[in-house]
C-alpha cells in the first residue's frame, strides 16, 4: 500500500492521460470523459486509446496503451467490464501511476463473475500498486489544476477553492457539486469512490489531510467494509483540518440499495455517528448542512465557546434564530456590563436591546448598526455573531457599512448572518463579503444558526 | 365584529388610498409607502396627506384625510404613535373602510402609554367597524390587483400565485417573500399582523378561506393572546385548504424577545403543535419547509396512502431519499407483479430494479425513463413518485421527455421531484414543468422526500 499511497499525488496532478474507451460518438461514455478533459481545460498531454479509430475529437488515438511511446501517468478506463484485467495488465507493464476506472459491473452486480473480476483487477492493481479510483464510479476532478477526469464535462464549471468531497456515489457528487456551483462554493477535488478497488475513504482522507489546496473535507457514505480505517486515520489527524460526513442507509430498504449500489452493505446508522463523534467528524443530517457546514468551516475560526449575540435588523428573525441556537447547544448569552451600556445609548427603549438584539428601529441607520456590531464583537462574553437582515428600501446601505466594518475584524470572532434581498440586489456586496472571508452568509436564520452551531461543535469535539 | 369582517374585502380591494404621513424625503417611511403603490402599479386613486406638502412625489396632496372631497377606502397611516388616535378619528368619520397602520410604538413597547394608546385606537377602529392591519407592521400587499400597501416597494417583484402568508413578524414576510422569488414561487397575499389591533389570525384565516385567489394558507406566529379564535376557524374550514404554520419561540429567551416584538407572550411552544394538529394545520420546523410545503400543496392531489415508489437516476440520491422517507412515516413498498415484471424487461439486472429503483443503466435511454415513470404511475399499490436525476452530458434530454409524460399525468398521483444540473441547463424545462404543476421540484432529496412526507401528512390529517 505505500506504493498506492506515493503514487495519489501523480494520480491528482498526472501531466498525461490515456482515455482507454475514448470515442467520437455521443453515446459512449468516453465521448464525455474526452469532452471533460479537453474543454475542462486539462493543460497535460490527452491521449486517446481506441482500436477502431485513427482520431478522437482531433487527437491521435492508439490501438492500446501499449503502443503508446511515451510516459503515461494516469489512465481512465470506461470499457466493458470483462475487458478491464488485460487492460489493467498493460497498465502495470506501462507503467501507469493511477487509474481512473468508471467501467460498472464489477462487485455491486448479483453475478459472481463481477465478484471475481473485482478480485482480479484488485489483485493486479495492488501488485503494480496502482491507486484505483472505482470502479463503477463517474470519476474525479482535481479542479486546482483544471483536471476533470469523470464523463460530466459541466463539473468544469465549479469554483476552484479549498473544500474536497469525497463521495460513494457519482449522484451524490453530482448534486453537491451543482448545488456548490448554486451557492458559489469553491472546490479542491471531488472524487466518486466508486465500489473502492484499492482507494477508500481512510486513503483520501490521508491524501487530503497532506494536501495543501484543501482546508475542508465532506464525506458522503454508504457503507464501508472495514470501517477500522477511516477511523484510524480520522483520529490520526485530528484537529487537521475538518471533516464533515453525511452516512445515509438508516432505512433498511437502504442496505440492499446499498449493496447493489456499491457493493457494500449499509450497516447500522448509529454505529457511524457514534464513531463520528469519538474521531472528531462532524456528522450532519442533510445535503443542505453538508455544504452550509463546510462553508463556514473553511471561511470561520471556531467560537471559542457557546456564547452568541444575535443581532437583527428584524426581530422575527432574532427570534427564529434563537429558538435554533437554544435546541443546537449555543447559549445566547447577556452581554456584559459596557456592551450593554453602549447599545442602550444608541438604541431607543422601543426595541429589545439585550440580546438577542432588535436593531429595528435603527435600520435605517448604518452608522448605528456599525456601532452596535462593533461593540459586540469587543465584549469578551461573546463568542460568535449571527448577524441578520431583510433588505427594504430605507436600509439600503447597510450591507456596505458591514463590508467596510467586517474587513477589520476578519478572523477574530465568526460573524454568521443572514441577509437575504430580492434577487440582484446586494447580491454582489455579500459575494464580496463572504470572498474576503469576513462573513459566511444564509438564506435563513435556521440555516445560519445551524452553522453556527456546526462551527462550536466542531470546534468543542477538536479540545474534547 | 361583522362590520369589520365584511369591510375585509374593501380592505385588500380598495378602489382608493390615502397616505396619512406621505413624504417626499427618502429617510420617511411614508417616502418609501408611495414609491410602493405607485411603482407596484396599484390602479386605483392614491392620495397623499401632509400638512406641510402641497404634492408629493407628484401627487397633489391634502392637509388632512377631512379635506378630501372623494371616497377613501382604505388608509396607510405613518404618523408617529401619539398622533394616530385623532386620525382614527377622521377615519371613522369620512368613513374609511380599512387601515393599514404601520407605526410602531404601541403595545410591544415597555410603557404604559403604549399600551393606553393601543387601547384607546382599538376602541375608535371597533366602533367604526374598521379592520386594521398592524399597528407595528410592514404593512401588506395583494398580488392579485398589484396593491403594495407597504414599506417595502421591492416586494412587487413576487409573482402572482395562490400561496398567502399571514405573519406576526415583518421580517419573516420579507424572508418568506424574497426566498419566494428565488424559488419562483407566486404569491396571492402577503399580510404583517403586527400588534393586532383587531385583525388577528382568525380574521384573516376566515377571509383567505373564502377567498377565491388563495390555494394555500402560509402562517408565521410569535405569540396569540387568544388562541382560541385560530383553533376554532382552523377546525370551522378543515379540509377546505391547507394551513402551514411555522411557530417560533420554543427558546425560553424567545417570550422576552416576542412580547418586545409584538406585544405578546410567546407561550408552550408543544400546546402550540398540539393544537396544530388537532385542528388538520400541519407544522414545520424550518422556513424552507414552509415554502417547500406550501408549494407542494398549492401544486400536487394528495397522496391517498403512504406507499411511495423513489425513482432515480444516480442510486445515492435513491438512498437518501429512502431515508428521509422512512424517517418521516412513508413507505418505500414493493411494486405490483405487473409493474415489476415490466421494469425487469425494461432494465438490465445491473440495477437495483425494486423500489427504490436505480435507473441508472437506462439514464442515457430516455425512453426507457419514460417506459419506468408511465408504468409505476399504473400501479396501485403506488400513491406518489419521488422522481430523482441529476444532469449528465448522456442524459441531457431526459426533462424534455419528462415534460410531454407528465403532462398527460397531471394530477393523477403526486410527483414530486429532485432534478438538478449546473445554472443555466434544464432549469427552464424544470419551470415549465413546474408552472403547469405536473411536478414539483427540490434541489435536495431531502427536500423533495420531506415535501412528499408534508403532502401525506397534510392529506391523512384531514381524513382523521
Amino acid at each position: 500500500m505505500e506504493k498506492i499511497q506515493a503514487n495519489m499525488d501523480i494520480l491528482f496532478n498526472p501531466n498525461s492521460i490515456a482515455v482507454i474507451g475514448a470515442s467520437n460518438s455521443p453515446d459512449k461514455l468516453g465521448f464525455h470523459v474526452m469532452n471533460s478533459l479537453t474543454k475542462g481545460g486539462y493543460r497535460g498531454e490527452i491521449i486517446p486509446v481506441n482500436p477502431n479509430s485513427e482520431k478522437v475529437m482531433g487527437y491521435n488515438a492508439f490501438k492500446s496503451i501499449s503502443d503508446i511511446k511515451k510516459e503515461i501517468d494516469v489512465a481512465i478506463v470506461v470499457l466493458p467490464a470483462n475487458r478491464v484485467p488485460d487492460v489493467f495488465r498493460e497498465c502495470a507493464d506501462k507503467p501507469v501511476k493511477g487509474v481512473v476506472l468508471i467501467t460498472a459491473g464489477f462487485k455491486e452486480i448479483d453475478d459472481p463473475v463481477g465478484v471475481a473480476l473485482h478480485e482480479e483487477v484488485a489483485l493486479l492493481a495492488n501488485r503494480a500498486g496502482i491507486p484505483v479510483v472505482g470502479p463503477n464510479t463517474f470519476g474525479m476532478a482535481n479542479f486546482q489544476v483544471d483536471l476533470n477526469a469523470s464523463f460530466t464535462p459541466e463539473y468544469s464549471f465549479l469554483k476552484k477553492g479549498d473544500i474536497s468531497l469525497v463521495s460513494q456515489s457519482g449522484g451524490i457528487s453530482a448534486l453537491l457539486g451543482y448545488l456548490g456551483m448554486r451557492m458559489d462554493l469553491g472546490f479542491s477535488k471531488i472524487v466518486g469512490l466508486g465500489n473502492r478497488l484499492n482507494v477508500d475513504f481512510a486513503h483520501m482522507i490521508e491524501y487530503l489531510m497532506n494536501d495543501p489546496d484543501t482546508k475542508v473535507i465532506i464525506l458522503y457514505i454508504e457503507g464501508i467494509d472495514e470501517p477500522r480505517g477511516l477511523i484510524e486515520v480520522a483520529r490520526k489527524y485530528r484537529g487537521k483540518k475538518p471533516i464533515i460526513a453525511f452516512k445515509s442507509g438508516s432505512a433498511r430498504i437502504g442496505d440492499q440499495a446499498s449493496m447493489s449500489h456499491t457493493g457494500s452493505i449499509a450497516g447500522r446508522h448509529e454505529i457511524y455517528y457514534g464513531s463520528f463523534r469519538q474521531t472528531g467528524i462532524l456528522g450532519t443530517d442533510s445535503m443542505e448542512s453538508l455544504l452550509d457546514t463546510a462553508k463556514a468551516l473553511a471561511a470561520c475560526p471556531f467560537p471559542e465557546g457557546p456564547n452568541i449575540a444575535i443581532l437583527s435588523g428584524q426581530a422575527g428573525l432574532g427570534m427564529v434564530a434563537c429558538d435554533l441556537c437554544d435546541a443546537d447547544g449555543l447559549k445566547i448569552v447577556p452581554f456584559n456590563e459596557s456592551t450593554q451600556k453602549k447599545i442602550n445609548e444608541i438604541l431607543p427603549p422601543l426595541a429589545l436591546r439585550t440580546n438577542p438584539v432588535d436593531m429595528g428601529p435603527a435600520w435605517y441607520n448604518s452608522a448605528a448598526i456599525k456601532k452596535i456590531v462593533r461593540t459586540v464583537m469587543g465584549d469578551t462574553n461573546i463568542n460568535g455573531i449571527i448577524f441578520q437582515m431583510m433588505f427594504a428600501s430605507a436600509n439600503r446601505d447597510v450591507v456596505l457599512v458591514l463590508t467596510e466594518l467586517l474587513s477589520s475584524y476578519r478572523q477574530q470572532k465568526p460573524v454568521i448572518s443572514c441577509i437575504l434581498s430580492p434577487p440582484g440586489i446586494w447580491d454582489e456586496q455579500v459575494r464580496s463579503l463572504e470572498q474576503s472571508r469576513s462573513l459566511v452568509n444564509y438564506p435563513t436564520p435556521d440555516r445560519a444558526a445551524r452553522a453556527m452551531a456546526n462551527l462550536r461543535k466542531y470546534g468543542a469535539m477538536q479540545s474534547g
